[in-house]
């Protein structure tokens, strides 16, 4: 059972919880959006939901709720960040707006960052560049969940490329980890004691699993087998494509910043992660507004082409998202059960008015 | 049957062919390199097999051997070309070449280019790069074959993404499309008359497809269905990944150079291509023998880590391709006898020695 909640009740309760926690309140209002933004965007695994595993990360000092973010060096178009295990929004946010400054003033700016943290939705970071009218990625390494084409020890990250290009009614909006899922969605069928569709996982014995309750707790505990690459198991259906595309994500990430790459982090989720941000302006090239209008046409034409038989909808990266937040502003954000015990659980423990 | 082919008589062929076609010395000479490095990486699609294409967009005035390519925009760390339907390498290679001083000047080079071709295998390009110690990324739009997730019509073209980092012992060399597989390897399926893996294309009426002889014929003259994104049909295995990762590539590509999007261009392979770069060197975030030593360190954990049973090898990109290179160099390069009939054929063409 779900329960709805008010947008604003859920990120005055963030906010609160996080100033708590001992962040200054700029802080703790920046960290909450971010994990605000996933509720609304309707993925809820980045949203509320998360909110026990930061609390726990600051609680063990995985996480310095203390630390100064360094700039390690600088160039007029770059930044090399050391994060000092601060929380990876706070990192984050930094390093996206150090690129989109150095973007607005050289047309450039590319920024790495160390010794970060879970930093919530890769796509809030280059959505910060298309609302001041630039195109920006952002990448991030976290613990191994993916194992290589062929192998079965999990050597690579979720990691997830994002992408944000200003488009209306909606900027284009992609965010997308280089595996088939998220383990996300592998906990989901696990807690719900579903069948995983064919060819998401992959067993020690490289048998493709559907069983979510053995996978989801092979993963976590650093077992052998794990989630598949985007494309799937072996090369046939370009199962080597996603493993390359999260081989880059590693050295954007962990090898460019000179931190830890996924196999040498400890869980699933991952500390000590390293984060990659580029922003530019699309102005460079041309008029803003054309190339704008150029972008929301196409995506226009790809939503208007023929539906197959039985479709009556063609998306775009982002329109989902947008609409999901339409309709939870107005409604409301459903919220689990079991994730409203732990905001409550989190709120006694800190002493702060629960939801 | 495959004859075994020295790659200098090879080379020498495509030298003199291009010459004959109408460019310089020099540009006939660095169009048969990127033909030459796709052969000697095994990439045959992209090789002399591609010959008779070029030959036809050259005789039928598509490809235009007298452009004078046109720098629109210009900015220290950027540039706009306008390539008045060059051929694609000679494009491509002015644009990687002032990516790479760009970024050696600023430590960024990002350009667009529009109006260009076939510009062969998108890989050539951060190869450039990569032998002077920078990272690099190119990617192309191309014409229609790729249908969207739920959708029936080809919006989409190949769209390859291409990243190189320097490495040893050899360079990370990733170059794949963002379909399931090229519109190469259904010819290859349709002349062997061969069935195609599940999850390859779909047909109009929204059916898995693995008749390659129709298929091939349908996506040739335009017809509904087409060649999946990477992550196959639908949402279920992450098919909207390499669908969305597909539109980010016209979106670096068509939209932001102000050129054509693939939906607007004429045939699979496609004419007015628009092409993107972005070179950047490591040594903005720290000393790049480090850097480099770091991704090394990366590859060779991947490669050591344990098998699948029944796997002897875990690649890593760029791998396959320099491998193939060292026995191609020994060996000679297996070139198909509907090739070698067509090479031949050109060189009657044009009144210039056989091979």
């Amino acid at each position: 059972m779900d329960t709805l909640i008010s947008h604003e009740a859920l990120r005055a309760y963030m906010e609160r919880v996080f100033e708590k926690e001992g962040f200054g309140r700029e802080d703790a209002r920046v960290i909450a959006d971010v994990l605000m933004q996933a509720d609304l965007f309707g993925i809820e695994s980045h949203g509320a939901q998360r909110m026990m595993y930061y609390h726990q990360n600051i609680a063990s000092g995985s996480v310095d709720t203390a630390a100064k973010i360094e700039t390690v060096r600088e160039t007029p178009v770059s930044a090399l960040l050391d994060a000092h295990f601060a929380m990876g929004q706070l990192a984050g946010i930094r390093a996206m707006n150090m690129a989109i400054d150095k973007a607005k003033k050289t047309g450039v700016g590319m920024v790495c960052v160390r010794n970060s943290s879970h930093y919530g939705i890769a796509g809030y970071y280059p959505l910060m560049a298309a609302r001041e009218g630039l195109c920006a990625f952002s990448m991030t390494n976290t613990g191994p969940i993916m194992v290589p084409t062929f192998g079965r020890e999990m050597m690579l990250g979720t990691n997830p490329i994002a992408f944000c290009m200003p488009a209306d009614p909606y900027p284009f909006w992609f965010d997308a980890a280089t595996t088939v899922v998220t383990l996300g969605k592998v906990e989901v069928h696990a807690k719900r004691e579903k069948a995983m569709p064919e060819g998401w996982t992959i067993d020690g014995e490289g048998e493709i699993s559907t069983d979510a309750g053995k996978m989801n707790a092979s993963i976590l505990s650093g077992g052998k087998g794990g989630i598949l690459p985007l494309g799937g198991a072996g090369e046939t259906n370009g199962g080597h494509k996603g493993y390359g595309l999260a081989i880059m994500v590693e050295a954007l990430t962990g090898v460019l910043a000179q931190g830890l790459v996924s196999p040498q982090m400890q869980g699933a989720h991952g500390d000590h992660t390293c984060h990659f941000f580029l922003a530019f302006d699309p102005a460079m090239f041309g008029d803003p507004d054309e190339i704008r209008a150029g972008m929301s046409r196409y995506l226009q034409m790809l939503r208007e082409s023929e539906k197959l038989p039985g479709c009556t909808r063609i998306y775009t990266p982002g329109e989902k998202a947008f609409e999901a937040q339409a309709r939870r502003i107005d409604e409301g954000i459903p919220v689990e059960e079991k994730t409203l015990m732990e905001l409550r659980k989190i709120a006694d423990a800190l002493g702060v008015e629960a939801i």
